[in-house]
């Protein structure tokens, strides 16, 4: 036993106790004949003292060659602290050390080891061991370990069923691309790593196994955007004999009890709005509803005028922004070249400030008198002091633009509160999405779901038209969930991969398996899956899902810490059957 | 709601009350003028009934028209059997269908989906998701979650944290093979699969998050024996500042619950037992201690006659098998036969038995007398009614041949009883072990093990000798567990790297994460694994560790449902910068 007690439950009721404590010494502070050492570990921070006319001499000279990080062990007495300490849970103790041993000593660190650090990403990210000493870091990991497991406990209890599916699987072309591992025993194949265990969770639907989850690693080899991970952990669940509204209440239920369980907070039955309307309201399927701001269409107060510009425009859409009618000139100029930035491309953008005493006045008075901007002002919900802002141009694109600015005009005016949660469902999505480079329809989901049944006829005629059994949970402007109703007979999954462009034989060579299942005896099924990553950032009320990983990788795919991924020897390549092909 | 109950929730209580049930056809019975159904889901098998004079015209119909593993939706009454079935959970009830409607239809299975199943290993993993409709696959699965939720509830409740370790790592040439996987965006580079976190639960340890464990897939590419799997699960645990009486306590202790609230056994403390006592008395480091047959050396009754063979023997050892005495001349030669197979390769076999009457009978009655035998006897524990085996030779073989017999004979005489446990520590282990092949040592358990500080001097001198700080959990002959106290300074690592063969480059590019680790403050620490496949397979009272896995690979590391691996296409090969090298 190296340790009594650890370093963060020792207080007043343990005076005069003999504990022995051991971790790392955060700071030491000498003031000659005295000297105070703050050791840390997982648990808290504890003062030691070191007293030249109480402790034993070499106790006391050992303690002055302590560096930070070394690695101790202290044995002492538990006594009472001259200066508390209250903002330390053991800040009414301190222990006067009789044995002190240096178990490991330390280097330097190449940053400090406090909740402010003085290091870098890049340099933390290379010394991760380090970095997870920090409060910051190490407490995001206990909250992560404990939404896992209020998640596995909740579902557990609803009598679901946690099984492993495989992790070395079938490359299929389709979707975003595939980590593959070359296969050694079985000569120029390979397997790959899922995207998600999407037919595995199927498969064990028509095995019976109704009440499917699993907590688990899924790969995604593709170029990463700031915040996405090579190898990322989806909550996975799956259940057999339901329709779309089970499915959204027992995992609204899952997502009600961690709120209440992980941040004590008591939410009302989560909204449910179409994609259509988050579309047309928010000009996005995971709209950040804490705040207004939602879209008024103008089309009916601003066409047929003078103003070329509105007249011709598919769309003019607007938001009254609370409490920027004091922008100044300069201001909104900025904000103007923010949004025509190649990133937004917003080619322009009108504003109408709207003044204390019920007038407007707007950038494009020359056109529109008071009565057009009132009717602006009502639309769009702006009250004397707001600033409504409205583009305009092809429909869906000028949405797009517009969620953009919303979004960041509520981030600039911290409308976008950490602590506030605001879950709700977006349902109905389109079944297909068209994609202008290759020229066809792909799945907006995946090419497992279903349709809905109304809609089939749909799909020779208008197949942007047939709208899914799809659903995506959304909390405060992340998709932090999403699912479907699946297809559940070969006829229909048939169909549906020929509608994607496979040909019959694509379609039986990859997911001939699947189909063949099937035929079997399928019962109706449907599931969702969470994105553990972001849910645990967006419940920690952080930003980025790094901060939630142990040991994450660059927007290189890169371990810097093991410096990963590297060159393997001509010996290993040989026994799986493969050579470089550098350009 | 597809459902207003399960198929297993319902008894007399529920009479006369109107139910929906959903689920399989398992069998139905067909009397002309009345029909039953049994109607299977995760849950149970309840009866349905349709009867001509009861039932509507079109219901009745649609019955007869059901076929085996057709899934169904049935509306109906509860009503009390006349002919009750005591051996089903629902058996006092029987629901009388007023509407059917066939959700899907199904094809006939391939083999019977029933608890003794007409279907081969072949057939059944080719269609694993109708094997999993069985009931022993079934429970296996619910089973193996139920194990797993009570490693994690017991685990967290102690303060271990649940950390994900990356899946995606660096390739080590040591040890066992890694997967591999090309790297798109780093060309010419690999990711590993972890064969275990090994690295980076120490990298934890350093970073002070003690406590940590985490039910995880490894990976393996070695040549598959009969049990083995590429990937499998393992519970991996780690702590800091412990010693290995600390981690063998935790473990014991958590063994102990789990036999307890899986299985309701009460167990004793654990037996703790050295690998070198391991070895002399069972010729094993796995030991089955539920039965007797402890090895006895019998050297000092067998040397200096005339009996050249154990004249000349290393080691000459013997066991007692319990009512033995009994085996004709041909059950013993056909067992001679059986040690001489090459697998075992023992030269040949001397047998004495042990009459009633207190007399003995040996194969080598010329060469020892009565004497001579009743000494055997008493070492080897033998009593009348046993024949006494004995084997000679070079030391370790013959304990290695002496325990094969050991384990066949216990398992032929029904000793190895699967509803009793009987776990122990084995400790102690070697350090290092001899590869004749490479003609070097290499790490038994792993380099990372740290040696017996009192034996750290031999490692020059007599590096065989060196014990080290590991240990195994041992259940019913299978290790289910194993770990060490692991080395944490820096210096050490680097000499165990050096009499492991490993040029001080290679070490560095290796593993210098790991000993730059160690300069920054590492804590003393140490943890094990468990398998989980294995632990739920003994724990389930069964053989194979296929059995409890949902998606196995066969012996070639094939999944033979999905057809995996396969070949990928040239694009996705020019896309990762390899190509095929076939021989």
């Amino acid at each position: 036993m190296y340790r009594s007690h650890n370093c963060g439950e020792l207080n007043v009721s343990h005076i005069n106790t003999e504990v022995t404590l051991a971790g790392w010494v955060q700071k030491s502070r000498d003031k000659g004949f005295m000297n105070w050492v703050d050791l840390r570990d997982r648990y808290g921070v504890t003062q030691l003292i070191f007293d030249e006319s109480r402790s034993q001499k070499e106790v006391f000279e050992l303690a002055k060659t302590l560096g930070r990080e070394f690695v101790i062990q202290a044995k002492g007495t538990v006594i009472e602290r001259e200066a508390k300490n209250a903002t330390m849970a053991t800040g009414d103790i301190e222990i006067l050390v009789t044995e002190l041993k240096i178990l490991n000593a330390a280097l330097t660190p190449p940053f400090t080891i406090e909740d402010e650090t003085d290091g870098g990403e890049d340099i933390r990210m290379k010394y991760r061991y380090l970095d997870i000493r920090r409060n910051p870091v190490k407490n995001n990991l206990l909250f992560r370990h404990k939404v896992a497991m209020e998640v596995r406990k909740y579902l557990s209890d609803l009598d679901f069923c946690e099984i492993e599916t495989p992790y070395l699987i079938k490359s299929t072309p389709e979707g975003a691309r595939d980590f593959v591992v070359p296969s050694r025993m079985n000569e120029g194949q390979f397997y790959a790593l899922p995207q998600s265990p999407q037919t595995f969770k199927q498969l064990l639907m028509v095995g019976g196994m109704d009440k499917y989850f699993q907590i688990v690693k899924c790969f995604r080899d593709e170029d990463l955007r700031a915040d996405r991970q090579p190898e990322f952990t989806q909550i996975d669940c799956e259940m057999a004999f339901v329709e779309q509204e089970d499915i959204l209440n027992i995992f609204e239920g899952l997502t009600r009890h961690l709120l209440k369980e992980i941040k004590g907070i008591e939410v009302e039955k989560f909204p449910r709005i179409t994609y259509d309307y988050a579309m047309k309201t928010y000009g996005n399927d995971k709209p950040d509803i804490r705040f207004g701001m939602e879209f008024g269409e103008l089309n009916e107060f601003t066409q047929n005028k003078e103003f070329s510009v509105f007249n011709t425009a598919e769309l003019v859409v607007g938001i009254a922004v609370p409490g920027a009618g004091e922008y100044s000139r300069k201001e909104i100029d900025a904000l103007i070249e923010w949004i025509k930035r190649p990133q937004i491309g917003a080619s322009g953008m009108v504003y109408a400030k709207c003044n204390e005493d019920g007038t407007f006045k707007s950038s494009v008075d020359k056109f529109y008198d008071q009565e057009d901007i009132a009717n602006w002002a009502k639309t769009t919900g702006a009250k004397p002091g707001d600033m409504i802002f409205v583009l305009s141009g092809p429909a869906d694109k000028t949405r797009t633009q517009l969620s953009a600015l919303r979004m960041e005009l509520a981030n600039r005016l911290g409308l976008r509160n950490p602590a506030e949660f605001a879950p709700l469902w977006v349902v109905d999505f389109p079944l297909l999405e068209f994609e202008e480079e290759t020229g066809r329809y792909h799945a907006m989901h995946h090419p497992f779901t279903s349709p809905k049944p109304e809609d089939m006829h749909l799909l020779e005629t208008n197949p942007k038209a047939v709208r899914a059994n799809a659903y995506d949970m959304v909390l405060n402007g992340n998709e932090i969930g999403g699912g479907s109703i699946r297809i559940h007979d070969k006829t229909t999954q048939q169909l549906m991969f020929k509608y994607l462009g496979f040909t019959p034989e694509q379609a039986e060579d990859q997911f001939g398996f699947l189909m063949n299942a099937f035929q079997y005896g399928a019962p109706p099924h449907g599931g969702l899956a969470f994105g553990l990553d972001r849910l645990v950032s967006i419940l920690g009320g952080q930003e980025t899902i790094r901060d939630f990983i142990a040991f994450p990788k660059n927007n290189s795919g890169r371990d810097v810490m093991i410096d990963a991924p590297s060159i393997i020897d001509e010996l290993q390549l040989n026994e799986l059957h493969i050579k470089l092909d550098l350009v």
